[in-house]
């Protein structure tokens, strides 16, 4: 299945056996203290140069998340939308639980980009959050991702989470709003104090895949929260998550990119390695230059 | 399925939900002119210093392979068995493609550890092999390993490799030796020659999984043959064949181990993470020490 977002000059394609899309996870206050400050000062400055070290990281798509204490989220995401838009030309996942703000930075997105199209993040199983969003996907006519959590938080069980992601494909269908456009997050929690904590997600994965083939994100850096060498683990993780189906992980890309391009090549979507030739060739003349 | 393996002193299980059991390939001459060279003169002090090597970095088992040019393997290998059986207590995979250096081997390792029980490395499809070497297994109550090939050599589809499999285990049956003694090598051909060669692997691995159940090793860094930063890429494979069943892979030890720890914590075989904790306190103290 093949989910298609786009800006005014760019369109990406998810899925249907293509490379791994990368969505860049970095435009986001939350344990950033000094991103905090700055988007509470206003400051879109930060927002900006994040946008273009993304982009030049090789992020596919970018979020876009400005919620943190005391920042006027209404205001405040279609200003960091309009500022990333003017900075690059991703397509954007506009990421917000308050749907007023969603409103305010789609109808910005629609200005600058009118045969664009974008994520929206998020939507879960909750029924206010059904009810609530799922409109907006279908008056903008974007994407969206679905969390498999609901009113009782994050899930267990790899059934229940399935059980979540089956909901919400069948509201947004039943609005309308196709199948692809659909792109669920199984969500990964913390192996370090919950053993299980990354099967129940592979297994999610490996089920939403079989029983729905849409596609799916995973934001895996949580998995290794409190370990050292993070970073082993997680891309660890997301070489199996990917194998397993997930084909537009949220991520920092300056880190993942190689393991993801290698587990790419390794899934045979890279015919004659050569984008895993390119970006090497590229890292090495970054490392001369520097 | 378990397979149990010893050496006078240690016993080694693999299978299970146990974490992945890592076989130390460095002892072996293809590609390594000084050792191939000692072993021409008959020099095995390389052979002791890699084992004390590969048992230090966290190597369970230890492949023995002494085969080159103008050696003599069926003089060599029983000496090199010894050699590295006093120096280490890891159990041994006994690697030739010579039935008389086998036997040779297999007499010094009964000897030196009468209760023990080390692998044969390997027998193949052949009609050949299979004739000559299952019955080697059966008198010294070894395990053996099991490659996918054949008369063919190397086959191109997962089938033919499954089928493989299949009648090596069936005919390692009929000779009474037990299921759980035969551990399947999938195979992993070069990505850079051949866009599917780790699909293919990765869905034999899956296939016999499910079929038998029986425990599987894989020599995974043939993967990345020929291309840059080989490492990131036979990381990720091994997470994603370890995620597919492969359990006791053939690997170097050093390089490897960091990933396979941070693939057992994700799929639940390292319980509050003790084992990848213990190994990163040891490299760190080492890091110091150094």
């Amino acid at each position: 299945m093949e989910t298609r977002v786009g800006s005014a000059t760019k369109t990406v394609l998810i899925g249907g056996d293509r490379p791994t899309v990368l969505i860049g996870e970095r435009i986001n206050p939350t344990g950033k203290k000094k991103l905090a400050a700055a988007l509470r000062a206003g400051n879109l400055e930060i927002v900006r140069r994040e946008a273009l070290a993304q982009a030049e990281a090789g992020a596919d798509i970018l979020d876009v998340n400005v919620g943190a204490a005391e920042v006027d989220e209404v205001a405040l995401l279609p200003e960091a939308v309009r500022v990333v838009m003017e900075a690059v030309d991703a397509p954007l996942s506009i990421d917000s639980a308050n749907p007023a703000a969603l409103r305010a930075a789609l109808e910005v997105y629609r200005r600058l980009a009118p045969e664009g199209k974008p994520i929206v993040n998020s939507v879960n199983g909750e029924e206010r959050s059904l009810s609530r969003v799922l409109p907006l996907v279908k008056e903008y006519g974007t994407a969206v991702i679905g969390l498999t959590m609901d009113e009782g938080g994050i899930l267990n069980e790899a059934e229940e989470r399935v059980a979540v992601a089956h909901k919400i494909v069948a509201r947004a269908e039943a609005l309308g709003i196709p199948r692809e456009d659909v792109i669920i997050d199984c969500l990964a929690l913390t192996v370090s104090t919950d053993r299980r904590a990354a099967l129940v997600t592979l297994e999610t994965i490996r089920r939403v895949r079989e029983e729905w083939g849409v596609n799916m994100t995973l934001g895996a850096s949580n998995v290794s929260f409190g370990l050292p060498e993070r970073e082993v683990i997680n891309g660890a993780f997301l070489a199996m998550a990917i194998a397993a189906g997930v084909t537009c992980p949220i991520v920092d890309a300056a880190r993942v990119r190689p393991v993801v391009l290698a587990v790419d090549l390794l899934l045979g979507r890279d015919e004659y390695a050569m984008r895993y030739l390119r970006a090497y060739r590229k890292r090495r003349r970054k490392a001369t230059a520097g």
